[in-house]
């Protein structure tokens, strides 16, 4: 990796939009990362930062000295410094405050007594903001102030004197009325407006459903926090949708293609080790079956396949109801015929593979008793973790557990046990001399 | 569910905004959802139908008859009709566009020109459109004429004599300006362009990152066929990765909740056919050992912990390697570092696992031999998922099969095989008298 291809990587790469460049940055192995980055104008440099994924920040972080932090945090505004704030070596927050114009350093108070997950915390302060009192050329003016870049800035929010958010005005509707006219007149009644204590996700559903390009924030007292625009909103849509996907396999959204090998087992190898338990779960329930399987070996050969279509059937009907449930879908009125329908699905396909499975069975090893005892607990497998699928993410979402994360694990423990029980179990009873 | 209740229910409905409205209806059981559906007034029935799944959408079609389907497509204008195309039964079709007027006739035609999954199909035909030679006033009449409720229109764009897109112009520009100025000097010389022939999901992301709230589309030949706005781009981008999601579980993202059980038990029955398959592959594997698990049944017990290690390290990789690619972050340079970290990551957990499992067999069942083979036949499957973690998406990948939807399936038989192979394997080397 010579000089010449860094530059030339380096033009394309300042080409790019910040959350392309972005992710142009996390698809680096960590050394050329760390390279292009430095190689960037400072501005970019943030811009870059600000939008990479937590773990691929910190990889940069990590390598910085604090000559280089400092210039760093020069560049940095409110929003950049709140984003970055946790990545933020605590010895330069002072001094990032420092280099905060007054009205910067009031925002960023106020944006830090909400929670991490709030939408106060991340409310955007680049925003067009008015008095009550002033009329369309001020606004007019302000419009034309923006610069070349501004996005989704075509409304501007008014308060009045105290602070209070009064309503927000679209540039659309001011074209061709008359310079003097006050700008209260103009305000959008319709435009909801989203509460500072509202979980970021919600918020940005409501943005993202509202069909407004930017909505206010306002506190508890009504003042105005900032603005959730609908390109933030597009973001955190796609951060949580992603982390629904992520936690499926136990990892977080934020996990870095190119994390240092030794971080990335330590994360991973809990995952592992808790998967070992319920493995050892399903191994405990085989062994209570040692001598049934000393005796009928095809029980031990056939047993995976009882387990895997139980694991099977029920994490389908997990994963409907885990979207259901992060749709908000799931009432408790509808549930039970959820619960009906998806017993009625697996009792009809629990029927139609127990007997295919039966009769390979019996092709298999000459024995219709060891095809019908498959069968059966094939069945008995399918239905409860159908039932399974539907109580355990309802449940984890009540004790405000994410179902996408721990769902999988505790489904495939039932239907490991279950499986193996139940075939087993079967298998000594009708199959020991 | 009485008169009462319904009401109640339809007054609460009417105040949703319209993707509100599709999903509140999703979340009924199906015939709860047609009696709320038909209460609905004729305009905001056909706005939830085109923002509905396309299954919860065919379940409403599938009810109705041809008189109710006639006043249905009387209210459809022509984006509406395009998203519907497919439910609506073709008899209807002609009589369908014969409620088009002219222009919208030809951007039917148009639109049907492009594929199912390009931009093209579903560029939004509300949008406005002004010459080349207008001048500021029109420009300011045409914006005055929006209805109170419209979305994204902050943006217009303008078109040749002979249709050909030259360009957009935001209202925000406009402000302040003479009204006699032709329009042409205002546009955003910026704004980017979406092909026509680009992929839907493309085109979204184009759109969310480019900062605008909406982009030409625009034909081979240059002209313009509608708009991609930001709330379409959101749209898109969530129905792709709630896919990816559903996927994993070999579920559709069209999937309705409450889909007749008949049909819903149709389509799992191929995911459980496609999964029968590799559990008998892995019994097969097992029935190769049949005489060593007669003689140590201690292997029996201990068989499904090798297989399930090995499964979930390697979804671990595969999920990784699935977001990697779907946001394009995978390139052939970056692919051995990953491949080199993948396996760094494997080796780190294998040793660990491998050792923890060792000792307990060891305490389980007092041989040291045992627990030997079983920890280096972890190893040996937590390394090889590792690996085919990275090689089966990319392999999919290239051959354009989708694979949040193959890559679990294709790897766990792997993990499956190798893990029962390796450990039985070893077994039959080393414990058979």
């Amino acid at each position: 990796f010579d000089e010449d291809e860094l530059n030339q990587l380096l033009t394309r790469l300042t080409e790019l939009e910040p959350s392309e460049l972005a992710l142009a940055l996390e698809s680096m192995p960590l050394e050329q990362r760390l390279n292009c980055w430095l190689g960037l104008a400072a501005e970019d440099q943030v811009s870059a930062l600000t939008h990479m994924r937590v773990d691929a920040r910190e990889n940069i972080f990590k390598q910085l000295d604090d000559q280089q932090l400092r210039t760093l945090v020069e560049e940095m505004e409110v929003d950049d410094l709140l984003e970055l704030l946790e990545e933020l070596p605590p010895r330069l927050y002072d001094y990032a405050c420092s280099r905060l114009d007054a009205s910067q350093r009031r925002w960023l108070e106020i944006a830090l007594t909400y929670d991490e997950d709030q939408c106060g915390r991340y409310a955007d302060h680049d925003l067009l903001i008015l008095n009550k009192n002033a009329r369309v050329r001020d606004a007019i003016r302000l419009f034309q102030s923006l610069p070349e870049d501004a996005e989704y800035q075509e409304t501007l929010f008014v308060i009045d004197r105290t602070g209070r958010y009064a309503g927000q005005v679209s540039a659309s509707r001011l074209l061709g009325r008359g310079s003097h006219l006050p700008i209260e007149s103009f305000i959008d009644d319709e435009a909801p407006v989203v509460d500072g204590q509202l979980d970021l996700d919600q918020g940005s559903d409501m943005v993202s459903r509202s069909g407004y390009t930017a909505l206010a924030v306002v506190s508890a007292e009504g003042k105005l926090l900032g603005r959730l625009s609908i390109g933030e909103a597009l973001e955190n849509v796609r951060r949580s949708l992603e982390s629904q996907f992520m936690h499926t396999a136990g990892l977080d959204e934020e996990e870095d293609l190119f994390a240092p090998v030794f971080i990335s087992a330590k994360r991973r190898a809990v995952w592992l080790g808790i998967n070992l338990l319920t493995a050892f779960l399903a191994a405990w329930t085989i062994g209570l079956f040692e001598a049934t399987l000393q005796e009928v070996v095809a029980l031990a050969v056939l047993m995976p396949i009882v387990a895997s279509m139980g694991g099977i059937a029920g994490s389908q009907t997990l994963t409907l109801m885990i979207r259901g449930l992060a749709l908000e879908q799931i009432t408790e009125q509808t549930y039970v015929a959820l619960l009906r329908k998806e017993i009625g699905v697996a009792a009809l396909n629990g029927l139609l593979w127990s007997i295919v499975i039966a009769v390979i069975t019996f092709f298999w090893f000459g024995s219709w008793l060891i095809g019908g005892i498959i069968g059966v607990a094939i069945i008995i497998n399918i239905i409860i973790a159908a039932i399974c699928g539907v109580f355990i993410p309802r449940w984890l979402d009540k004790l405000e557990i994410d179902p996408a994360l721990s769902g999988s694990v505790i489904l495939t423990t039932v239907t490991d046990v279950v499986g193996f029980f139940a075939f087993l179990g079967l298998g000594s009873l009708f199959l020991l001399a």
